[in-house]
């Protein structure tokens, strides 16, 4: 039995201005047509043995998670989830998720944790890594993944390897930090050094036992953590964390916290076609680039242009003369970047942050528990969106003081109340909503539900929002205004 | 007396995407809120003695002129229009300009004859080449205005200069071709060698008797086509030129045609901060640089970039560690040139043509006699479009077989025609138009009306439009389908 955790976490500011806030990196798409998150939860779903997976997340992305794992039809069984209430690094997470596991399949389940944003490109190269990563576990190891380094990469830290523990694995000698060029070029040489990935294998009771001696604190933090959320919950495939128990947890890697001080570890050394997708030069990497070494994602025309990659989003672009760039076009915003130079698109989003706009945190198309919502024109006085409703998901029921909405449905069919009344509308049907009556949009079908929405009035703020009724427990929500609207 | 004659045609395929087929280059706004066309007219009006300007254009685009004249606020006097059925060169529109301004203001009236897309810093300089211009064109000679090189310019001509005829004026001693850069550098050192600016000034009966002495089949091509076009026409200020005759006219600059072989050419040497803006190079130029030479226009970011020019229209950019780079980025199509490339923009706009895609010709917003339309989004079953009605103006009487529409007034008064219904609708209110109802949209207002249509069918071609009435004479349009809709 192998029970699949997947950390599904980080902004991934530095691939902006795709991964936002609210959009983050797992549920980009990267040279095809699954998000991370999906890949990640199809890799876990295709091992031998394994379990229903466990999804350790961001509460604000639970709907989303479910989203991409409806997405797969039925690819991937039924994941479980654990809620954190705030990014706390990966210590409590997995902390927690073992708790969890050995709780749900006992002490002896044998854990896999993998992050949800990364690239795994030799599935079966990696199902052999985890069958031996496995075997260790079940002897008492903890078993981190080490990748073979393929260049003298400065943004990893690296593993350096000791003896031979049989069936693929070594002993951990030690862990470096992120090393200067010249040590990397020495520790690629070497043949004795490994990219440390953040992957995992060890058995619950294993980890649980580690925290005990190690991280006593933690330890008992998160067992009581796990009693006030567990009987707090009441939905079947979704853990919400304690608030105030997890922040009693300190944020630290698991790496810091146990693998660098846990005496049974071990690594297994993997060429598994591994990349933590990290900026966009190593996003550019994984697509197929033509004979000038371009690579494009989109309506794009090349004219004597050459490793330069474009990633196009709706739009059409062209590139003439260029060489050596990378331009991310997105419906609000674009980036052109030296590819050398990726890295400091974190600054762009700090600029962003400082500068009070929303570019980092929201997209145009915004994903709500009901489906998305997309801004096609705002204007002082009027608004235009496209509201897409998912096959019986249901809207708020709400009221605004200060907009009229204007809707028309453009396909499937609206279940509506105005006021008094309740309708049903058809494609090509329209309603109007005063400013004042209570509204709710439903969709009773079996397709998603679109309607255009135009509102109009004095002021149009998603927060001018009275919630009377919310089936995704919104009503007394605490999240920030702008999240929380419709 | 001084007639300025602006000659706003030329489709600026190197200024792509912003200069398209259906708002051309002397539509477009350089570093500044008018176009170059309404800086052209405001350049004709301000030299002492201007009388009405001449605008010789293609028919589709009077309109969209009247609009810029419009725009002015009466700092320009009403222009009379001269409309070409299609391009033929700069001889036969300064032929039929001549024809017209000896007719309108006797023989002895001087043009000046200027491109509507250029920019020219000095004005005050001009005024003064202007004056020794017109002083030689009173005394019978064909003057053109020769720009001091500034550098070994290859993209335009250079006239060889002569002996001087007083008055700041000089003998042409011969028109040369565009050089190799060799020769460019010469010319540029010898001193006696000028840029052919395209600027012209002579008296109506001057140039017409030229082309009686060198071209005469054009001459008299000319003399019937006036004939045929002033009595059809019914317009006071627009003469539409009769398109069998004008075909009669060969077509071919004013240069070859007259300037290179008429014996009393004189040149008048400025230097006026004269750019023809031929290539997005030459816009950049007209932009202020930041301290690391970096330009913008629009919400744009600059991290260690240097040399590098961004035009952004509604959606923010960032550029990270480029330089030398040229930015365009508009509602549907987005270029990234090495600024030293930008002469191959054409070939971008070749292959748009024939791919078939309309990305050369057409903008999201669409000018109308009317207004403008964007679409907003564009479905198989549905499709969005803001619809901007001028005070006063009117769509068609008109009727669609395959699409409902459903009208939401968002701004200003709308006076609507639906089936045997009036209506008047006021912000905030809507209407249905059912498909193979007539119906008409109209501005009874001083304001801008604004609507969103949300269109809603099997078929959403523009060509399902069925006219009955047009105040803008489209009911028995010949031109494409494309751009008769609405």
């Amino acid at each position: 039995m192998l029970v699949p955790v997947i950390l599904s976490g980080g902004a991934g500011t530095r691939l902006w201005p795709v991964s936002r806030e609210g959009l983050p990196k797992p549920f980009m798409k990267v040279a095809g047509e699954r998000s991370l998150l999906q890949e990640t939860l199809l890799r876990g779903e295709s091992l031998p043995g394994a379990e229903r997976p466990v999804v350790v997340t961001n509460r604000d992305y639970l709907f989303l998670s479910r989203d991409e794992l409806d997405g797969l039809k039925g690819a991937v069984r039924p994941a479980r989830f654990l809620l954190e209430p705030f990014g706390r690094n990966t210590a409590p997470a997995i902390l927690m998720a073992a708790i969890a596991v050995a709780q749900w399949h006992g002490d002896d389940a044998v854990m896999l944790v993998m992050p949800a944003d990364h690239v795994i490109e030799d599935r079966a190269a990696f199902a052999q890594s985890v069958a031996h990563a496995a075997a260790l576990a079940r002897g008492g190891r903890l078993v981190t993944f080490g990748i073979r380094p393929t260049r003298p990469e400065t943004g990893y830290g690296y593993i350096e390897t000791g003896d031979a523990l049989g069936g693929d694995g070594l002993r951990v000698k030690r862990f470096v930090e992120k090393p200067d060029a010249a040590r990397a070029r020495e520790f690629v040489q070497s043949g004795t050094f490994l990219w440390n990935s953040g992957i995992f294998c060890f058995r619950a009771r294993d980890m649980i036992a580690a925290f005990d001696a190690l991280e006593p604190a933690m330890s008992k933090a998160g067992r009581d953590c796990w009693t006030a959320s567990s009987t707090a919950t009441s939905a079947a495939d979704a853990i919400e964390l304690d608030k105030a128990c997890f922040d009693g947890m300190r944020s630290v890697s698991i790496d810091y916290a146990i693998f660098e001080r846990a005496p049974e570890v071990a690594v297994v050394p993997c060429s598994i076609g591994w990349s933590d997708v990290g900026s966009w030069k190593e996003i550019a990497d994984c697509y197929a680039p033509d004979a000038a070494g371009n690579r494009s994602d989109g309506d794009v025309m090349f004219v004597d242009s050459r490793d330069t990659f474009v990633l196009c989003d709706g739009r059409m672009a062209a590139a003439i003369g260029v060489s050596n760039l990378i331009v991310i076009d997105t419906p609000d915003a674009l980036l052109v970047a030296d590819r050398e130079r990726t890295q400091d698109v974190k600054k762009v989003v700090e600029r962003l942050k400082a500068s009070g706009s929303d570019k980092h945190q929201l997209h145009l198309t915004v994903a709500r528990p009901w489906g998305t919502y997309t801004v096609l024109q705002d204007s002082a006085r009027f608004k235009i969106k496209r509201v897409e409703v998912k096959p019986g998901a249901s809207l708020s029921l709400q009221m605004h003081h200060h907009r009229n909405e204007h809707w028309v449905v453009v396909s499937g069919t609206a279940l509506v109340v105005n006021g008094d009344m309740t309708l049903t509308l058809q494609t090509n049907e329209s309603t109007y909503i005063p400013a004042g009556h209570r509204h709710r949009l439903e969709n009773p079908g079996q397709d998603n539900l679109v309607i255009i929405e135009v509102q109009v009035g004095d002021y149009l703020g998603e927060d001018d929002i009275v919630r009377f009724e919310d089936r995704y427990g919104r009503v007394a929500d605490d999240a920030p205004a702008k999240r929380a609207a419709a």
